[in-house]
């Protein structure tokens, strides 16, 4: 899918979004770095280790929703004016192949973008041994709010 | 919503959704721990520290999404064969107020019990000075794999 | 799920969910009729006819969707003001078991009322020879839309 | 999104598809086509007439879901095998921009196909005076089931 994405409004939007990312607390507890962030697109990895698995030795689930969630938002918020909070209304996630390797990289992407309603897409893309494929495919809706 | 659960096929249903919780290291990462389990219903409780916050000082949704999917799993997995292994295929998750409060408690119930597919409800509620609210709503679909 | 819904601040909340729904060109050419229509929720029937079929001779699940999409929409409809109009942002369906009988019933409810985005369940029931089953369940975001 | 998707294993999957359709009793009351029929995509189109409409004149919501689901559900199909029955597990929804406009094209496209459950994509677009733009977008989940 191609999208055209509109002019940042806010020219420091990158700054916005690393520096929201650098306050979500767990964020540094699970070990997420932030990746590539461009005009409607982010990117979250997450490499594995023991605390993000779940009883079969995998990423846990809720960790791919985790990425895939916060890449979702902050790709929305690079679109969005200064000063403005994104919150995620609701989102749905399809879980493919089980996360089974040694990164998770969740790349949000605005598909619609709106000034108070945005769409986007999560895809969660897991790596192995040089070797990367789709693992979980999701859709949000987010929020924009202004201060008051 | 009232269910009427079939009995569980396995007697020992308890132990096995109690283990394989033990067993999913994320628990341990962001502090979860498992409350009541019985047939057709599984509760997961995450008292609020900064590791599992966001940016505003929240529960971060993935937080959320982490404890309802697991809740929801082990609900299914409390009417499914010793041996069986229980995989989320998806679900959607709607976020009603912000998780803002001392502690998560998410309640997973079945929907629809299948030898194959179960559909689950994972609700969440966000404690604060002992008022409880519901602030976030899930489906999920889960799927039961027995070992070959 | 027990819910305790706002007082209704349109009067006339029935009438206006009525009227909305006899401009519902779709609803004629299938057949369907609006059942209650109380604060907080809205039901929707529709009998069985060759004409809303799937190619196994039982409900299409697009008629599913239909009725439950309405049912939902209407339920928050309820709780708003005069003159508002109700927006489907998106929503989820499980379908539980085939839609095999004489007639599907959905049962919208509101699950959060807000002054912007409400959201709503629907789930729809297939009545067969006097018995009534779950054979859906939805959740779906709405948006209320005042005129300028 | 470039698929790559499997050969068909059934070399007569085109027919196949349309002569389920063709028994989708309700594609007859509402006019709706079936157009491409690819490897992995399938694509269903709607004219639009007041018998379709919603309560502003619009393409109805059930509408472009009950396209986009079957759309979808013959995008899965066309890698089945002869006999197969596919049905609709779950699906999601985002509705982007009102459905105003003289024909839907729902493009329903396989995302990860598998022996038991397909993932699928379905977007919607609508065509108003020679221009087209994407309406809903949407996932769904599909099972394969054969015959006994």
């Amino acid at each position: 899918m191609t999208n055209n994405f509109p002019e940042p409004v806010n020219p420091d939007f990158e700054h916005a979004v690393r520096d929201s990312f650098s306050r979500q607390g767990v964020m540094d507890t699970i070990g997420a770095r932030m990746g590539l962030v461009v005009p409607g697109r982010c990117e979250i990895e997450l490499p594995f280790h023991d605390g993000v698995s779940q009883q079969d030795g995998f990423f846990h689930g809720g960790m791919i929703c985790t990425i895939a969630d916060s890449a979702a938002g902050y790709a929305a918020m690079t679109l969005m004016p200064a000063g403005a909070r994104v919150l995620t209304v609701e989102y749905k996630m399809n879980f493919l192949k089980p996360g089974a390797g040694d990164k998770l990289v969740a790349r949000g992407e605005v598909l619609h973008p709106e000034p108070d309603l945005t769409v986007c897409r999560g895809d969660v893309y897991v790596q192995k041994g040089g070797a990367e494929s789709l693992c979980a495919a999701s859709i949000q809706t987010l929020i924009c709010l202004m201060p008051k």
